[in-house]
């Protein structure tokens, strides 16, 4: 049976992030929707990573010749018109037809950057060619076969993405329960994956199978040694995700990690972890400017943007809300998107007081009482 | 379509005040009640301004020879009754159809100071004149157009208001919500603007517009030389309002201000800030007695005015409860709100053991446990 | 019209104190239960003082050769079956036909002391009647007339009550909500009031009027040399009731109070005061076992007694729970509230390793994570 | 009248732990339920022993090398397929009719160990015979009278048991408001008790008993030397099951135990202590690795046995899941709530970052925030 889904390419209407939510499960196909928004066993951490945002809070300065705040920063030497990026995130096409061709493009028309998935269901290629001017960095899960990770890595340094995210939290699946209840598979193939099929007689596409199934083909086995080989093989900047130990940092940074993403995935790989806010500011703290720190899990407000560059990221990104985005208006909702962040946080930079992103990163939060 | 509000001219009974607020909601506009009452974004810091209150215990001392407490005191020599004045509020006229002239009465009877606003629907003159005898502030919000700054800064010298109170946490309006939802305009004329207007080219009253657009038109780049400025040209006090962090006040001091006005705008500005309360103490701490500090946002009984002066305020100021009064009872409305307030005040007073304001001062709270 | 209430004397079945409150409330006056079960404003002190128990753990010791635990105590040399006694409560009339004759008919078969409160409603003369073997204490309420003060001291003494109780905490009504909403007045005289109306022109019997009107004509300002007029006039203990504040004790102990009654007066009278437990510890570090410490407020479980006692009180008082013992089943009603507590209390300490008194308050108690 | 209870032996689906209580609850008798599933009076600690979980978060490692985590351990000697073990329950018969004959089988084929209750609805024998090849432990309650305690552990030393436990914290019942309400009392006979009766003038079976009735008739008096009488009687390891506080180990170890089971007994006993996970973390320290430490109460989750060996346990025990398992399922209901865990504790371990169990064991926790 085809998979039925978003064709949808319109302005949208935003009051909130949140709020958009349920208007997409409204329309979404039900196990997509519970793979899409789910978390891993009760949820807990999940939920966390919005609500530990409330940890810390924001003491608004005044009378610091404040006006029209700017937001633009740069990462990697490529400016970006605020410090948020597009998170990578499997399978677009759950929810939009166009997939992350919409998605990459929406990200492009923001002056953002876009991070595509190896679980894509657009290739590599065909991510580039649908909007070739955006920045986009390359998100890899590394497969037990270095003839795959070759070849997706040779595709994405041609097509002249700026960086390899290198996946380092999901060497299985988090145990999902929505997918589990829902007997959730993709009803689409991961486009990388079948093209590496047709080519080879690799792993299969992913159609027809759950996050885990897929996970468990990959490699379990990562090392820190993956983080030069892969530096080596691609002289791109290689960007370590899933980060959530302080212990962790300091042998990451002497393997070579040109940046540290501190992420939970989402709360969908181990739940009984803090929500991903609570980890960041010691994160930071070790990393000590090192090389850039970027951010995930839980964003849904420009002020939790503001708390988390408060905290000692240099860049947010955003996943769920950008895909509520694309499945809502296609390329103009995932930018809607992209500029609601943008209107809160440019609201919460004038009235904290702070001008510029550097000044947001100075600014001191208060713990909640 | 001519906007239908209170004509009320009654005494009011009070069990509590909080319970005013849903009496209040059932009579009014709902686009003007939710202008009233909401605050920004998920309004978080509007829920907590009130439960922060709980984060201190009152200790209550025994055998202290109270008796009919004295809550009298003073602010810039003006002699008051209890240490409650009226917070500064836009636009009384959404809740009565005499507006603030009909607030600043109330608040004369009850022995206290009325703040008026800008952004009020009865003028500087209109308000001196509605009660002469009555101690009054006068709340700046600064233009980009000096004259009108002048201008309206002559009226008040001219008609002998005590101080200025400089708003510093409103360059821009909080993203408030319930306004977006309800497309909420001003429905009647801002009485300062609209004279101002029939005399000059300047901005427009206000009058269809919503609170964020009349912000915007007014002065985003205020600065530390503001407060030298109105000093130099008005010779009153001036309050700098919208205080949130301790690290503002020694140039907020040295640059001349007379007063620290603690508050988060009732948590309309800027979410993910404290509740208003949380932040006065070490504020206060740092001011150290060098000026009046003035507290508001959640006060709501009585012992949140005896906490907020155990925390370091020498004065609390009250919003949304004295334009509840003002729309169930006209003057005497308000008055009964202040009435109120005094007497649940006068009961913790003697039940804490503390005869006099400085007693009340010196009071050392518990942390909740 | 007459005032009807309870005539019960059985038995009752108790599985827990708590679920004796709805059967309670179901079968009384409205206005009389609100005036019983209530607090003071928004009731969170009141809450609290239940809520609070849960800030402290008990760490059960194993192996410690406990059988048949012994809860026998004493004070002021009165040996008592159990660490409990009756907190002293205004007008048991409202609950039950026989008042506090009953009462203290049941708190003396429970092998306990009763407390009668100046407000009863029965006299001083009438409860040492109706239990003349019952170890009783007599709580003062100070009139503004000494005549009075010292008439109802001279029966106190007379009838043998073996301390005196002065409270502290009173001298204004708190600010009780559902007495205002139920517009509650005593429908009975209070009967000391009345022998004294009936002897003197002094005030009236109470009949009609609330709680506050009626603490509102005692005095006001009491102070420390109360405790010393007391004591010299009576040659009895005196203990200070309503003490909530550590900053209060070396005063107290220097004025000559016998005994120091840690109470909030179970939520009525000062709200956003701590829950009384949370209070206990530190004023008991401070009195450091010079006289002793008696605590109420809340109390609803043996497992409270048993924290209590850990924390620093000598001995426990119970208020409204053995008024719905004495609504439910007079005399005996009363007895199984008590006897209920000790089987709880005695299951505690068997299962916590503690085989007397002085091993739970060697207990040590764990902060609560 | 026959109680009738479950005769499944088939495979379960288990989504999770939890989701598996209310399917038993439907199918159970409402009073053995009760007892099954209640604890004792407000039930605060049963509930803090699943939360308190959430007190310390998992900081997963990244890059670690890590592929097919494994998971066994061992205790005494024995070799066991993961650090679970049966936690010892009476009257496995209210929710099997086949009893502790189908757990232990259920539990050999998890490649775990089985506790045997003394109030089993088995004879120490009857387990023995059912599964032989199973480790097995032996929980004692002590009598008062010698002659059964040594008639007990003689059968389990001849059967082959390989350590006794002995319950520390059950000299009382603790007050069980379910048990009351019900009126609950065993169906069925407690076959170790039964055999005893019928050899001797001894203790009746337990049928027609309450759990109360039964702890008091057994020994309430144990003491320190409990631990070397059984320890020189048996040969056998003894381990101490119903360990709350740090202050008992010293005297414990010395004294002989050999091995030290925090536990609250699963919330049964007494309310108002910790959530026995708040507890574990002191008391391994102070064990310091001298003793194995096991662990139960409130374990549902893959991540809480994670959070309970990072916190110092050397083993985890399950309770009431395993008896879930056992009515929806007999032997192999059991065996796949075994499974169920190990699956959830092999993906925690690996995305964890933790190859073997002493890797877990090294982890940090962090504080929640």
């Amino acid at each position: 049976m085809a998979y039925h889904t978003s064709t949808e390419e319109r302005p949208i209407d935003i009051v909130n992030i949140p709020a958009l939510e349920p208007i997409v499960k409204a329309k979404m196909n039900k196990g997509a929707f519970g793979y899409l928004a789910g978390g891993a066993e009760s949820e807990i951490t999940l939920r966390e990573n919005v609500t530990s945002f409330e940890h810390k809070k924001i003491l608004p300065r005044v009378l610091r010749n404040v006006e029209k705040p700017d937001m633009s920063t740069e990462l990697f030497g490529i400016h970006i018109d605020a410090p948020i990026i597009a998170a990578p995130i499997a399978a677009h096409g759950l929810v939009h037809e166009q997939a992350e061709k919409d998605t990459v493009q929406g990200v492009g028309a923001a002056g953002s950057i876009f991070s595509l998935s190896t679980y894509g269901n657009a290739t590599v290629d065909e991510v580039a060619q649908a909007s070739p001017d955006t920045a986009k960095f390359f998100q890899l899960y590394m497969s037990k076969d270095d003839d795959f990770n070759h070849w997706i890595l040779d595709m994405a340094v041609n097509d002249g993405y700026k960086a390899i995210i290198l996946t380092a939290d999901s060497t299985l699946g988090g145990y999902r329960e929505s997918d589990i209840m829902n007997n959730f598979a993709f009803p689409l193939p991961m486009k990388n994956l079948a093209a590496w099929a047709a080519k080879t007689a690799g792993p299969d596409s992913g159609e027809g199978e759950g996050i885990a199934a897929i996970y468990a083909k990959a490699k379990q086995k990562l090392s820190l040694a993956d983080i030069k080989a892969i530096k080596d093989y691609t002289h791109l900047p290689v960007i370590v995700k899933g980060v959530q130990s302080p212990l962790d940092i300091e042998d990451l940074l002497n393997a070579g990690a040109d940046g540290i993403w501190v992420s939970n995935h989402g709360g969908r790989q181990i739940d009984g972890a803090p929500g991903s806010f609570d980890t960041l500011a010691e994160i930071a703290a070790v990393v000590a400017k090192r090389v850039p720190v970027i951010f995930d899990s839980g964003v849904r407000r420009g002020q939790h943007i503001f708390k988390a560059l408060a905290s000692g990221a240099d860049i947010v990104a955003i996943g769920r809300p950008m895909l509520w985005g694309l499945s809502l208006g296609g390329v103009q909702g995932v930018t809607d998107v992209y500029n609601h962040f943008k209107k809160e946080l440019t609201i919460d930079m004038q009235l904290a007081g702070t001008q510029t992103i550097a000044d947001v990163k100075n600014t001191v939060l208060a713990d909640a009482k």
